[in-house]
């Protein structure tokens, strides 16, 4: 057997020390698939006192990162800090313009840095690997770049945020509003104190615009993704979506469509028969659909220190093997030059809920606004009557285009006898 | 771009053509993929003057498929042939021997000289690929092999072949028995007119024996895999599952225990909480679990011209790229000596199904019997009461080992009120 591949980890948190133990507890395993020893010499944090369960003694301890990348004693630098500046994008950069391989679990990084990163590691001919980045322990990233290369894919879509799954699914048993549901996530440590990039979806549109790159070989384009989160999503519109034989669900989805390719995180309506309407909980799923394959679904744990060493690992493995793939799976000059599109054009189906006023002509008034922007209907109920107050009205569309949908909501929503903000959901008729 | 990649299809039935007919129509994008054009040079058929709706112009014709192994202008050696034995087998043997990669979907031949031909291609350092020759358009072995190689796995499962589960799938659905089910199956295309491999459970082991080789990192061990088919199944016995909250799957397991490696096909009862219970019609599923992986699951399309030709190519892909792997993911001389365990000595829960006559005294016949065996009873279950005539009794057992239940079973198929050959089904109670 060959030297050791030395491993420089920065960051460590759960993350970082889930690499620390699985190196330590599968080395066995590790080293005969890798055929060479995995050991990690230095890391770097900047609390030395903390316990952190695993072993330090004999590593090298650097309080800055960036030091990883100089010291000549490390081969891979993995990177499990976060954020998409400060001392993780420096380690980044700092790595791979010495030549050193990367592995890391930042989709902010990628997402928001990742087409100026990945042409630093293509010219500089240097992996730089991040399985962790979507989907924690599913090998979503390998299958889309390697293991469904040949396909021309027309779709890649997932669950691709835990932490709104769990909400979601937990709104669903237990009827809980979403503030109800993130307070108890919360103190289970499923949400963060601060819950934004979870719940607004941002963290789903960092993987998404990772796996878009991927599907289409294209470069990253984060700032393209259209982001809605879930805090908007209500107990009473699960309660419908499942009469109508739907699951809501946040899903990312990238679509190439004749004009381009289209990339969007909100909650969608998903026929419950789907496999991805039944992953809850914390799990995550991922979708793809190819000409040649047909549709493969990847189903398990996106997050936690386990999942996400097992990604890291694995990439840790390829690099050892020197299994080399571009970053976003083609070279850089065969990078597609495909447009992103906006939300706008968006053509699908929707379920719109209205809380209206049970009054003689409300039912015509938002069947008339429809009608004048070419909307049309499914399927139209009012629930229950009580005659001068505030009843709940559902539509479902056929395929329309966003922007007739918006336009059309905004009149709506305008109507006097319209009581609340109307609940607007895309209907995706999965397959 | 560099030179292209010049392939040898042996085989043009629903296989090879796909590869074919996937080589010309992505052709751009396997190039990108691969960072240089793959383009089939060669052919090997018997049948010369069929129209297989791909073009063969301009290709060399070899009768003898051997033969492809010495053309100097064939790189990689694709086989589609099919067979232990025969043409297959010595085109995969020259091939290798010859150093020229191979790509195979053959499952068979993998699964009884795997070992050997593994040895070979390890021996001579040429790849030898079989991503299409488990559930088809998955990346399972890409995933069980690279993706989730950081961990030690404790079980490998799926369902692993098309024809039984739409069989299966079928019988619930609409009630139907066996027989009517195949039949329906056959005229639609979905099992061949002799269904022997498929619903006897072959196919399913010969997958099997692979995915644990691969699992485990230990040469392919068909022999050792318990087999058994879903021809005893019944409507009936589907019904009750139901009722029980399980479905009746066909699967192929491989699991880690303290004392080696168990492996098996035969039809489980599994619970409809789990996601591979969901899998219905055509569809294959893969399941891993992982010490820090947690559990996989992948699902899709384990059969048919596209997504095996979807298959071939990314391991195509993957030679362009010169991404190399060894057969069983590690070394030769590293391969784990772990022995398998027979069938007598797995421990699980049964579900036991007789017909018995109604009678006084028949039951504790019965149970008397599952105690001097030491198997403990978990439920117990007489449907209908007709005095005199045969009623089943449905009995389901807490974990004990399968010697015990056989040793109980034959002596409760003895007894002279038991009328018809009790229907046995294991019960595997995945999380």
């Amino acid at each position: 057997m060959t030297k050791p591949l030395a491993i420089g980890v920065a960051g460590l948190g759960t993350v970082g020390t889930g690499v620390l133990a699985l190196l330590r507890d599968n080395a066995e395993t590790v080293a005969a698939r890798a055929g060479r020893p995995i050991a990690v010499t230095a890391v770097s944090s900047r609390d030395r006192t903390k316990d952190r369960g695993v072993s330090l003694s004999g590593l090298r301890w650097y309080e800055d990162a960036t030091a990883l990348a100089a010291d000549p004693n490390v081969d891979v630098v993995v990177e499990t800090i976060g954020g998409t500046e400060g001392p993780a994008a420096d380690l980044v950069r700092a790595a791979l313009s010495a030549g050193k391989p990367v592995v890391t679990a930042n989709k902010a990084l990628l997402a928001v840095h990742g087409a100026e990163i990945a042409r630093l590691a293509d010219r500089k001919n240097v992996p730089l690997m991040f399985e962790a980045a979507v989907a924690g322990g599913i090998p979503a990233i390998k299958a889309v770049r390697e293991g469904l290369a040949a396909n021309d894919l027309s779709r890649v879509l997932g669950i691709l945020n835990g932490t709104c799954n769990y909400i979601l699914t937990q709104m669903r048993e237990r009827g809980r509003e979403f503030a109800e549901a993130l307070s108890e996530a919360q103190k289970l440590g499923y949400a963060e104190a601060d819950p934004t990039f979870d719940v607004d979806g941002i963290d789903a549109a960092h993987k998404l615009a990772i796996l878009a790159a991927l599907a289409f070989g294209r470069p990253v384009d984060f700032a393209s993704v259209h982001v809605e989160g879930i805090r908007s999503v209500s107990a009473l519109d699960i309660k419908l979506a499942e009469e109508l034989g739907y699951r809501i669900k946040l899903l990312g989805i990238a679509r190439r469509t004749d004009g381009g390719i289209e990339t969007r995180v909100h909650p969608c309506m998903v026929p419950v028969s789907h496999p991805i309407a039944r992953v809850d909980g914390v799990f995550n799923a991922v979708v793809a659909e190819g000409d040649f394959c047909g549709r493969v679904v990847l189903e398990g744990r996106g997050a936690g220190g386990g999942p996400t060493a097992s990604a890291i690992c694995a990439d840790l493995i390829d690099i050892a093997r020197n299994r080399r793939t571009p970053v976003w799976g083609v070279a850089d000059g065969a990078l597609s030059a495909l447009p992103s599109i906006p939300m706008e054009k968006r053509v699908g189906a929707y379920y719109l809920r209205l809380m209206v006023l049970d009054r003689p002509g409300v039912i015509a008034d938002v069947t008339a606004i429809l009608r004048d922007h070419h909307v049309s209907m499914e399927s139209m109920l009012q629930r229950g009557r009580a005659p001068g107050e505030a009843v709940p009205v559902v539509v479902t569309t056929h395929d329309c285009e966003e922007a007739q949908m918006r336009a059309a909501l905004a009149r709506i929503a305008a109507l006097e006898t319209v009581v609340e903000a109307p609940a607007l959901i895309r209907i995706e008729n999965l397959q």
